[in-house]
This record gives structure tokens, C-alpha cells and sequence, in this order.
């Protein structure tokens, strides 16, 4: 039963049934002991010594994260997101140089989620040590995303600090006949000269 | 870097991009820290105590398989598959009662698969010792699959064993409109009287 066992392992994973389970279990079986041993070692190692950074809530293994600690990047300006996928997506543009502040989930009182449980409390606290000048509101452009965004826009702006949010409109590489209503809408009210 | 090369752990395995093994390393992390050693502990349980039974050549944990130790299946008629997940889909038929050789491949030449990389040893040895009246092939209806069936029918026929081909014809709640010609060719060949 080892193979039945580890194949319910992998179900339990989002988004993988219990065919693709199958599938891997066997992959697992033909790898050489030491990847086997290297995919367990990572496994243990990702959920023991991976934490979230005091200062940005984002994971990391170090006692404080990477980008809090280089002293290179914007202090001033935070960005905040919704979860560290976020925070990878955005280090990817290779633009950005301040640092981030992640939630770990939106307000979403359909789900049950109230702002108390999102890391609401911690944002605040590095707000009031002072030295922030703007928060960029990177949440999805969802209902839930919207919602926080205008939920903490509200609560930090008496606060002193400027609030923005993500430009929306048209998709690099996107076609503006299959484009939706409501994207189309936003990239001409937030229309630029040329 | 955990994460990271946890991620790059999942991504070796087939089928599941970089995106996907990302989002397989997070759930990882959110896991409880008993089911994330569980998870590891299957990982090597797997892959350090699953063995090819000395018989049929299936996985097992133990010392020979379940199958090729039940007296009560039928040990004169054995299922030649390509793989042990061909064991698992016939057993699920639950109307198979003879036993299996895994050949753990197909002859492709293509691919640089030459019969001795397969079972095909194991399988001899166990027709030399008798008592194997048929011996259904079981191959997949692939270019590889009926080679290597037609290369093991030729093979062990003159050693007096009946050798029978799995049927092929329209799968059961098939549409006759979409089904290719090969298929619809097989089952106009091998129709059977009503």
C-alpha cells in the first residue's frame, strides 16, 4: 500500500486528482533514491524553517526577509499584496524597488474573512514607526480585492500617508474586440496623452 | 530559498509546470506540520520499499505480490501489460481473474527500446516452468504496443502456450459518427452475431 498511501498524499495537494496523483506517485517511484530523498528533505525543510518575515508578513527562512533587510530598496513606499505569489509576480518586473506588505488574504465576508483576520494590524504598526510615504494597493482587480483596497485606503489616508492603486486597462498584447466592458471602460477613463 | 527548490522538486515531476509546482510548494507550506511529514515520509516509503515482485514483476511492497500469492486466481492464464497502472485499470475491471507479467515498457526501436530492456526474461522462465496454459496480450493499441505483441506472440507460441490480443472495437457509449476509421474498421472486422 506505500504507492496508495503516498498517490492520497498528493490528492490532497489543490488541484491535482486522483488519476494525475497516480501519476506522480508511479514518477516517484522511478526516481534514483537521492531525488526521492531530496523531495522529502524539501518538503520538510519548505514547511519547518519557512516563516513569515516580522516586518512584511512575507515567507522567508531568514529571521527577516530579503528585501526588508537590503537597505538598497525604497523604505518609504510599500506595496501591498494579497499573498507572496504576489510578491514574486511583481520582483519579476524587475521595476519595482520599494518593499511590500503582504495580507495574506483579502476581506471577504462571503468567505468569512473580516479584516482582523488579514495582517492588517501589522501594516498599521509599521505605518506609525513612521518613515512610510505611500502604500500601493496591489490587490487582484476582483470584488474581494477592490473591497480591501478601498477598506485600507479608507483607514490609512487620515493616517498621512498617499494611497494608490494599480493602473487598470487594456492587457499588453491584448485585443480590444474581445476585451470586456468593464476593462474597456477603465483604459478609457484612465486614458493618457501621447 | 525553500520554496524555491521545493518548487523545483515538483516541477521534475511529469506534467506539472513551474506555475503549478509554485502553487503545489505554497500548499505545502500552509500544510499542518504532521501532514507535511506524512507527506515526505510517503515519498521515501515509496520509493524505498516497493520492490517488482520476483514473479510478475509488478510494484509490491512485499516479498512477492498479493496477486501471484492468491491460490485462488487462476495461475494458467497470464496478462501481459506495459506497465503496473495496466494492472491497476484491469483489476478495477474486477472480472479478470488470472494473473499479470509487467514488461515495464514496449519494444520501440524509435525511443531505443530493444526486447532485452523488457521483462520478456521473467516471462520465459516462468512459461518454461509450466503450467501457463494462455497468455492474453494486453498492450496498449499503439504502434509500440502491437509490435511488442506480435514480437512475444511469435516468441512463445511455439513453446505451445495460447496466445490471445485483447478485442478492439467502438468503446462502450462511443458515437459511431466520431470514431476514427482504424476503430470502426476493427469493429466492422470482428463483428459478432446476435
Amino acid at each position: 500500500m506505500p504507492l496508495v498511501v503516498l498517490s492520497e498524499q498528493f490528492a490532497a495537494l489543490p488541484g491535482i486528482g486522483m488519476k494525475t496523483a497516480q501519476r506522480l506517485a508511479y514518477a516517484v517511484m522511478e526516481m534514483p533514491a537521492e531525488q526521492a530523498q531530496a523531495f522529502a528533505d524539501a518538503i520538510l525543510n519548505a514547511r519547518n524553517n519557512v516563516h513569515d518575515c516580522p516586518i512584511c508578513q512575507n515567507l522567508t527562512e531568514l529571521s527577516c526577509c530579503s528585501i526588508c533587510e537590503n537597505v538598497k530598496r525604497d523604505h518609504t513606499t510599500v506595496c501591498v499584496v494579497e499573498s507572496p505569489k504576489d510578491v514574486t509576480a511583481i520582483e519579476r518586473t524587475g521595476e519595482y524597488h520599494g518593499v511590500y506588505h503582504v495580507l495574506h488574504g483579502l476581506i471577504s465576508p462571503l468567505d468569512g474573512i473580516s479584516p482582523e483576520q488579514l495582517r492588517i494590524d501589522a501594516l498599521l504598526h509599521r505605518i506609525r514607526e513612521g518613515g512610510i510615504q505611500e502604500l500601493i494597493m496591489a490587490t487582484n482587480p476582483s470584488v474581494e480585492g477592490e473591497a480591501t483596497a478601498m477598506y485600507l485606503s479608507r483607514l490609512i489616508k487620515p493616517l498621512g500617508v498617499k494611497v494608490t492603486r494599480l493602473a487598470f486597462g487594456l492587457p499588453v498584447g491584448g485585443v480590444i474586440e474581445y476585451t470586456d466592458e468593464v476593462t474597456l471602460y477603465r483604459a478609457l477613463s484612465n486614458r493618457s496623452e501621447m
